[in-house]
C-alpha cells in the first residue's frame, strides 16, 4: 500500500533525492566506491559540498555579505552558538514555543534575556503581535514556524535591532527576505535533508563583536573561513542536501515550492474547517504552512483513537499530534505530494460520512 | 577493476554495512519508508538506537559506571567541551601531532594548561617516553593514534590522573581496558560509521564536578540522560554505526579484529622494511597498525609521483600521504580486508623490480 508521510521530522525527502542516495551508497559518482567510504578531501565530494552551498544561496537568493555554513550537532547546538557569537550583554527574544523557550534559556548564561512577548497563556497556539522589542537589545530571536504548534509567521518582519530566526521547518517552503535578517538557521531535516546536518546563514559584518573567547568549533568566523571543512562534514546529509536543492531547482524554487505549499495546506484546513468532527487549533491567521495541527470537535472526542487507526488503514503515516497538543498533525513539506493531502482529506470525509 | 581503499577516513566500511545501508535507503525494515525519511521517534529506529549503544557497551566491554552517548559536531567539538565539563583549573595534555595541539589549545580558554611532553621536535614521528604528569591536573589528555603521522600507543596506561583519550581512528581497532579511563571519545568516520556522529564513553562519577555553568547542548549529563535523544540524532550514521557494530560481533569482536590489524600491518611493515625503495617515517616502536606512513628512500625520492602513478593504475585509492609528513599513508582500517593490503604490497615489489 502507498504511503503517506507526514512525519514531523526527520521527514518525507523528494523520491528521485531517496533514489539517487540509495545509487550514491552504492557507488558515487562513478567512482567504484560508496559515498558512505570516501575521503571529504576527495575532489568529487568537495564539487558536491562546495556546490550544496552555492545551489542555497541562489535559490534562497541570499545577497552579498551573507555567508552560508553547514555544521553538525543540531540547531539545538545554535542555541548557545547564537549568543556565544552575537550577544554582548541583552537580548530579546519571542516565546512561542518548545524550541523559542529552549533558544532563550541558552541566552540566559550570557546576560540579560527580554522575553518580548509569549503565547504561552494559549499553549502556544498564536503568534504574539503588537509588542515592542528593546533598541538596546543586541539582536530579537523569532522561530518563524513551530512545528509542535502548527503556527507560523508569514511575513519577513522589519526589525529595529539585528532579527535572528530559527527556521528549522519553514526554510526553503517560501521565498524569503533574507536582507531582512541579521542571520537565519535550521536543522536541515524537514525540507533539505536527513538529520544530521545544521544550516547557518548569516551576515558576516555582524561577527567578531563580543568580548568573550569563543571555543573554535563554536565560532561561526572558524566554518566561514574553511567553507564549513574545518573538520570533517557530515557527507552523506550534504549530499543529501545538495540533491533536494536541485530538485527545488528543477521544480521552479521556492516561489514554486510556496505556490504548492499554499495549494496543500488550503486543501486540509478547508477539509478541517468544513467537516463537523474536526477543528484546528491554532489562531486561524497564524495558521502553519508545514504543520497542520487539529483535533477532534467536543462532541467527537471519543472518536480520535478510531479515525486514528483507519488513516494508518489508509496509509497515513505520522499523523498523531505532540504530545502537548493532542489529537493530529500533518507535516505538510516541500517533498510531500498534494495527492498524500487528498488521502487524508478523503480520509476525512469518508470518516465523517461513516461516523457523524 | 577491484578498487582497494587505503583512505584515511571517512574510509572504507565492510560491503555488508554499505549493502544493509544502501537498502535501508530504499525501504527501512519493511515500513514502506527510507530510513532517510523515518522519524526519530518511530518505534522501529528507537530500536536501532538502544541496539547501537548496547553494542558499543558490549563489544568495548564497559564496564558499570560508564555511559556512552551519541552526539553530531565531530570530535573537534569535543575539545571544548571537555574541558568545559571536566576541567576546574588545571589539565595536562600529551602533544602529538596536529589533532592533540587543537585539543590543548581549547582547554587554554579555560584555565592552565601543562604540555606535559611534545613531540613536535621530530615532527611528531614518535611518543614522547618518560614524562610526568602533574597530580594537581583534572585530567591528562591523550591522542592514542595519529592519523597523520602514523604513530600509536599500543597499550592502556596506568595514569595518576583522570586519563582522557581521543580514539577517533583506532576505536574498535583492539581491546581496550575502559577502567584506565576516564573519557574515551572519538568522531566515528574511521572504524565505525561514515561521517557525521561522535561517540563519548564517560565515567558518570566525573560528571557535575566544575562551577560554572554549561550550555545544555555542551553538557554530557544532558545527552547521558535522553540516550543520545535529547534532540534529533544523526540517524543514517547511528544506523550505520549499529550495522558496524553487528559485522564487528559476528568476525569475532574487538580481538578478532586486533589480530586481523596486526597481520594487516605487519604485512605492510615488512615490505617497508625490506624493500629498498622505501622506508617508514614513524618510530619502529610506535607504529600506528591503522595508518602506515612511508617515503621513499633518499636514493629514490624522484620516483615517488611515478609510484603513484602505478598504485593508481592497480587499484589503489587515497594512498598519497598528508602534505606535513609526504610520501604516502595507508590506512589499515578494520574493514581493509588483507587482500588489500596484498596488492598494495604486490605493487611495491613490482615497482621495486622494474626501478631499483
Amino acid at each position: 500500500m502507498k504511503k503517506h508521510n507526514f512525519t514531523a521530522g526527520p521527514c518525507i525527502l523528494a523520491p528521485s533525492v531517496i533514489e539517487n542516495l540509495s545509487n550514491a551508497v552504492k557507488d558515487f559518482d562513478g567512482q567504484g566506491l560508496s559515498l558512505v567510504e570516501v575521503s571529504h578531501r576527495e575532489k568529487a565530494y568537495e564539487a558536491v559540498h562546495m556546490e550544496a552551498l552555492s545551489l542555497f544561496k541562489e535559490l534562497l537568493n541570499i545577497p552579498d555579505g551573507y555567508k552560508v555554513v553547514f555544521l553538525g550537532g543540531g540547531a539545538s547546538l545554535q542555541f548557545c552558538m547564537i549568543p556565544f557569537n552575537l550577544m554582548n550583554k541583552k537580548s530579546a527574544y519571542l516565546e512561542t514555543g518548545v524550541w523559542a523557550s529552549k533558544a532563550l534559556k541558552e541566552a540566559k548564561l550570557f546576560g540579560e534575556v527580554v522575553t518580548v512577548a509569549s503565547s504561552a497563556d494559549k499553549n502556544f497556539s498564536y503568534y504574539p503581535k503588537g509588542y515592542s522589542i528593546p533598541k538596546d537589545a543586541d539582536y530579537f530571536h523569532i522561530t518563524t514556524n513551530n512545528t509542535i504548534y502548527g503556527t507560523e509567521i508569514h511575513e519577513d518582519m522589519d526589525c529595529p535591532v539585528t532579527l535572528i530566526a530559527d527556521m528549522s521547518s519553514d526554510i526553503f517552503s517560501r521565498p524569503v527576505d533574507v536582507k531582512k535578517y541579521g542571520m537565519i538557521y535550521g536543522g536541515a531535516q524537514k525540507n533539505l535533508a536527513p538529520a544530521g546536518v545544521t544550516f547557518v546563514v548569516v551576515r558576516e559584518d555582524l561577527l567578531g563583536k563580543v568580548d568573550r573567547k569563543i571555543p573554535t568549533m563554536l565560532d561561526y568566523r572558524t566554518h566561514i573561513k574553511e567553507d564549513s571543512m574545518f573538520n570533517t562534514p557530515p557527507v552523506f546529509a550534504i549530499y543529501a542536501m545538495r540533491e533536494t536543492l536541485r530538485w527545488v531547482k528543477s521544480i521552479g524554487g521556492v516561489a514554486k515550492m510556496f505556490e504548492m505549499n499554499k495549494a496543500k495546506a488550503n486543501l486540509l484546513y478547508n477539509e478541517i474547517d468544513r467537516n463537523t468532527m474536526f477543528q484546528g487549533t491554532a489562531a486561524k491567521e497564524d495558521r502553519s504552512l508545514m504543520n497542520v495541527c487539529f483535533v477532534m470537535t467536543d462532541k467527537f472526542k471519543e472518536k480520535e483513537a478510531d479515525f486514528m487507526t483507519f488513516a494508518k488503514e489508509n496509509g497515513m503515516v505520522g499523523i498523531k499530534g505532540h504530545r502537548s497538543v493532542g489529537g493530529f498533525r500533518a507535516s505538510l513539506y516541500n517533498a510531500l505530494p498534494i495527492e498524500s493531502v487528498q488521502a487524508l482529506v478523503d480520509c476525512m470525509k469518508e470518516f465523517e460520512k461513516k461516523n457523524a
